[in-house]
Order: C-alpha cells, then structure tokens, then sequence
C-alpha cells in the first residue's frame, strides 16, 4: 500500500477539484494519476461521490487494465484512460467530465473553432471532436475503443501540443504532463467552449483567429522562447 | 407522530436540497418520500420557505389524499404526487421543481432530444412532454389529473426506465425508488436540458444519439450486465 | 430619528438582499419601503455600496420627495418610486434592479410573454413593457416621468395583480403590498425572463399559455379560493 | 522597498478581486496600479495564482519598461499597460480580464452596442472594438502593438470618458483613475456584454439607445449637474 501512496493521495485531491471547478455534477467525471515510473495509474472508483472520496478508495492499475491496489471497481472508463496512457508518449493524467459547453459541442459533433487568444494560449488549432463511433466499435470493448477513437482523431496532432478532445456525442478528455495539468485543461476547456458557444451567437459567420495571432500566443506560452510564467 | 419520523425527515431532508442545488427559489417546488409498507407520503407543506422546514413541519398523507398527520395544509400539487404513486409501481420519491432549462423546454412543449451519453446514462429515449392539458381536466380536479397527464404520455413507456418528464407548459416531475433518487434525477433532468438547449444552439439540426450508443450507454449503468458503480 | 426606525431598518434590509438574490453588482438597484401612515417612504441611499449601508443611512421622503429625514442624498430614482406609491394605492414596497435578464428583455423593448405556469403563479398577463420615454419627458422631470411612463402602461392593468414591469430601454420596477414582497417580484421575474428567454431558443414560434391554465394557476394563489400556502 | 509598498498592496487587493468577481479563472487577467508622481506601476506577476498572491510579490516597472522593484516577471501584458498609462493622462489603473461575455464579443470582433441605460450609466457610445492587428504588429512589439492599437481605436473617443474597450480575437481592456475603478469598469463590462447578448437573442435587430436617454443618463452620474451618489 505504501508504494502508491502520493499516487493515490494526488487522485483524490484531483478528483476533489472537478466539482469544485463545476466541471460535473454527482459522480460524472474522473480524474486518473500515472507514475510512468511503476507503469500504473491510480484512478476514480465507480459511482463513488467526490465528498466521500479518500486516497485509500483510489484503484490502482497497470496498463492492462489490471487492479493492482484496491478494493473497488475503477471507474467505468479506467480502459479509455490507460489508452491514452499506451499512446501518448509523456502523459501523466487523464481527465473526463461532462461540463456543460464542452458537452454540448461534443454533443453537435463539432470541433470547438479557435476564435481567440483564451484558446490560442493553450493550443493552436481547434479542439477536436472524434468521429462518431462505429456500430461494431460500440459493441465490442467499447471504453478502449474509445481510446481508440481519441487517438485515431489524433493523427497528425501532437497530443503533447494538444491536450484536449471531443468525443462525439460523449463529451471532453484531457490529459498533461500531470494530472494537474489535465484538470486546468479541463476548465480551460470548458471555458473555451462557453466563449465559442457565445460569438457563434453574436455572428454565426465569425471567422477563425487568424494564424499570425494563433502562433503568437501560443508560442508566447509554449515556444522555445516563451516569457509568460515565472 | 413516531410511526412517520424517518419518513418525515427523509422527506424534509430531500426538500431542503431544492436550493442547494440550485432547483428552484423561494417556496417554488416540492418533494415527498412514500412508504410503500404504510402506503403512505410524506410531503411539504404549501408555501413555507425552505429554510424554515423542519421534519415536524412535513405533512403525512395516504394514496386517497387524505392527511394522517400534519397540522399544515399540504403542497398543492400533493394530489399529483399521489396519482403517480398510484400509478407507477416501485417508486418511493417524487419530485417537482421549477428549474430554469427543463422549465424552458416545458415551455416550449417540446420533449428533451437524446443527444449524448450524459442523457443515455439514465434513460434510453427523449425526456417525454405531456400534450398540453384539455380545458376540462384544468377545470376539474387540476393536480390529480395533471398527474394523470403524465401517466398518459407514458403510456408504452416504462417508469421504472424513464424516471422523468416535462408537463408541458409547466415544468418537469421525476421520480425513483427513494426520494434521494428523484431528486437526482431533477437535478440530472436540469443538466440535460442545459446540454441540449445549448447543442441546438450550436447546431439546429444536430442529430439524436445513434441507437447502439444508447443502448450501451444505458445497458452499462442499467441493464443486467451492468459494470457502473460498486 | 425614532419614528422611522422599523421603516428604516425595513429598507435596509431588503435593500441587502438585492445582492445576495443576484439581482444586481456594486450599486445598481434599490428597494424603498413605505408606510402608509405617515405617508413617507425609506429608499437606499444614491451610490452606496450594499455592504456599506445601516438603517441610519437610509433616507426617509415623503411623497411630495421632501426629505424629512437622513443626511445623505436618496437614490437618484426616488421620485419613480414616489410616483408609483402616490398612483397605486395600497403598495408599499418598491424596487428597481438591474437584473440581467429582465434588463434584456426591457433593452429589447419588449413585454415578456406568459410562457408557464410559473408566470402564471405570478401575474395573468404578459410583463408589460412601457414605450420608449418621448425626448420631453426625458429632458424635464426624468424620473417623475419614468413612473408616469410605467402609470401609463398600466391604464387597464391593475397594479395590485399585475406587480411588475419592464421600463423600456432601462430595467424592471417591481411592487408589492410590502418591500419583501416586491423584491420577491424582483427575484420571479429575472427567473420568468431567463426561463422566456430561453424558450423562444428552444422555440422561436413558441406560443402563450392557454387562459384557462393561466386562470386555474392565477386563481389557485390569489383568487377568492386560493388554496396556495398556509 | 518602502516607497512602493501602498502600491503594490492596493495592486495586490485588486488583483485578488478579479476571481471574486469572477472575471477570470487560474492566472488569467491582470491589474496595474499607477502612481502619477513616481510615474511608475506596480503589476501582478506573470503566471502566479491570485490565491499566491502577495504584495511583496508585484512587480514596480517605469514607463519604458524597465522593472524598478520585484524578483518576479512581470505580466506578459504589462508592456499594454504601460502604453495606455504612456497615452492616456489621468489614468491610475488598467485592468485585464478574458470575463466571458466580453471576451465572446471580442471574438466576434464587435463593438457592444448601446441597447440600454445600464450602458449609459458608464458611457455614452457603444464599447468599441479595436480592428484586428495587422501581421508586422503581432510579430513585432506585440505587447506594445496592443495598446497602440486601443490608442489607435480612440481616436476621436475621450478616454477619460469611455474606459473601456474590446482587443478584436482577444478580449476587455478597462482603466480608470484608480485599480479599483478601473476594476470595476471591468465588472460594469462583463455585465453589458451579458446583456446585449441576451439582448440581441431576444430581438436581433434591436435598435440602440435613443440619443436623449444616453446623454441623460450618462449626465446625470457624470456631467457637470451630475447628481447621483454622495
């Protein structure tokens, strides 16, 4: 037990922020912590509310889906998690919700478009929404397929540049170089996605950043030579 | 008065998360908790504030409408929670609120579309909306046949399935095997209503959940192979 | 100073809750409470914070706007309020927010139609709009001439069922037969404008409620049989 | 470090009001605090949580830039703020945010158009919006370049009178004659923007502010028969 300990002790204190940061509601949603040292990931349990949550309810995992600590069921989508884990190379947390806008776009099956420098600090280009998956997808093993879907819209993007996606008719995962990280990019996320939802209003006809502010801003905070922080 | 005490306070307990999650305002809304063994509900009283609700204060009816114990007189739409305890069997919560985007599409008279998995994970169709009441039952006994109202629309539908509907023009009830349950699902019902008036506003054309994944979605968390929770 | 304490410390406190119900930032809105007695009103000091203000900074006028007691300035639409205690007799409350959505509706000029039952609880009409102000009335007596515009709007409409309306251009004036009851009015009516406003999303043809269940829900809190609250 | 302290404190507190006033998330936005006589500003750090925040932690930079006190980077953004300050006499505060609405304006690339008094209030003509940055700006000083491009945007318009004003694709710029009006500004903003969003949703082609009730309004709080607050 004592091996995973500050693993599973930085899950639940993720976990705990999701409906601080109103990103979901009851039990939606769910936060995973993975030392690429020991190859596992600590995780959510199934249905198990945020306020009754403790580092000792978290369940460990190996990237084969097997429970190496733990004495509950992981969250329902611990095998889209440890997807994302296998593919992208760097990754040390993963994050679900169903927050209300970034839901809602997911919902339309549509990618969420760069309209401003909110977004363009985080990435530079819009925020992908998969394909909607096939029938036969569906009814297999339906949570790695979902990985699966995650990491097919990711041809040709750098999930280390891009940390956010849309699951068609789902709703948003993100990850980052720690857990964390995935969970800012979930409220980054879900912020970005009201704006959008908002000028789309204002001018359904409203045009995309254009690409000399999308690399500014991006660059500013990402780049070799970036000077925003400390 | 003790044979009704844990009635009585689960049914001030549920009243009491009305606002806390964000519901309703004011005196707007109301839950009861049935026994099915004493075949009786208790419900809030008519127009008393929320803050000022004590387990004493509940008022304990039978499924004729008559109170067997409570000095205030009954939420007025007492007669429409005891048609659908009649009505519906296994269900031991109802609630009714006034909440701002299921209200809204009440309003509007159109039933919530099934757009995503947040909606497929509790129930496998569009939330039902009642045809708009005839000028004869709103005439007659007004709360007891808007219950009836609600039990027509679900006519070919499950309420064991599909624990939710909107009265149209009016607002939204649901219900459950515990009052904790039916609140849930009002506070759940609010969210979907939220995501799809925000999907159509993103899409008007946006199109229903595919079959498989509703199936999936609702299979996982209900059916008899489910894998969510503990 | 002790003749008007009750009033004032009346004032005082309802003026508090426009915060608090979200009805309005910094400064914006006031609340006056008037007691038919003496004939004289307590209103909310012009530009003073809501955490700032005691019973003692409130300002007592009589309906001719002569102060007769407190040392500060009174708000700078005193004499709308002056106007609507001197034209409709027996309401002794008003307030004026700027809340977002009944602020929306009024910039649009437009009333705001009965869409559900919960408007319906309220008032049997649609909110009434005033006309946009004429250039004379708005260069001589501005605020005097706000309550004559709302005074006019309400030729044929009682003001003792009909407690609230939009000032086109500007925001919502609400009444009642005390000051909690009128900024209670404040708090329904931001909810009937958000919930109308997103009903027309959901539907832009969306039609009125039909009269008999605008009569049943007006008649069962207020009419000569209302069986509503205890 | 002594002769900056009450600045960097009064930069300090109105930093930390921009989360409370919910204009921004994480480390998004920024306050400066001026001091005319020592012609200097002290500025939030870059990247550092509001909750983190200290007054020993702000950043004192002169009107070329050049940090005069403080162990941290500056805000990225604090060559724009020191360009308005350059520009525009009598101002003793800039302000930052990404608040949703405005932002979603922005984005839009949309002046706010003056559809009501809550708008009159604060100014007297519509929140303009600067054009988009030409590309030799963006890769050239860029920081700079923004506020060349606000000053470039008020030519003709009295910055002492509108203080405020929308970056096109970026988001609101506010100042004032202190932080803590230049703040509120901002708030007054965010509202507005709300509003005509609301606004336009319910009447598309709704119709400004007819110009005898915005010089009325904007008269009577800040014309020199001013007669609103104490």
């Amino acid at each position: 037990m004592t091996a995973y300990k500050a693993l599973k002790e930085e899950a639940c204190r993720q976990n705990k922020m999701i409906p601080k940061l109103g990103l979901a509601i009851f039990t939606f949603g769910n936060v995973s912590a993975f030392d690429p040292d020991k190859a596992v990931f600590a995780i959510k349990p199934s249905g198990v509310p945020y306020g009754e949550m403790t580092p000792e309810s978290m369940v460990v995992m190996d990237l084969d889906n097997t429970v190496v600590e733990g004495s509950l069921r992981p969250s329902s989508d611990a095998k889209t998690h440890s997807a994302l884990y296998r593919a992208f190379p760097g990754i040390n947390g993963v994050v679900h919700t169903h927050s209300t806008c970034a839901t809602a776009w997911a919902q339309a099956k549509r990618p969420i478009p760069i309209l401003g420098t909110t977004h363009a600090d985080h990435l530079a280009c819009e925020v992908p929404c998969t394909a909607p998956m096939r029938d036969e997808m569906i009814k297999g093993d339906y949570e790695t397929e979902t990985g699966n879907q995650i990491i097919e819209a990711f041809r040709g993007i750098s999930p280390q540049e891009v940390e956010m996606v849309l699951v068609a008719c789902h709703g948003p995962f993100t990850w980052g170089k720690s857990a964390e990280k995935a969970l800012y990019n979930s409220a980054v996320l879900e912020e970005i996605a009201k704006m959008a939802l908002f000028s789309i209003q204002i001018d359904p006809a409203v045009t995309p950043l254009k690409q000399s502010l999308i690399d500014k801003h991006y660059q500013r905070k990402h780049g070799a030579t970036a000077y925003y922080g400390q």
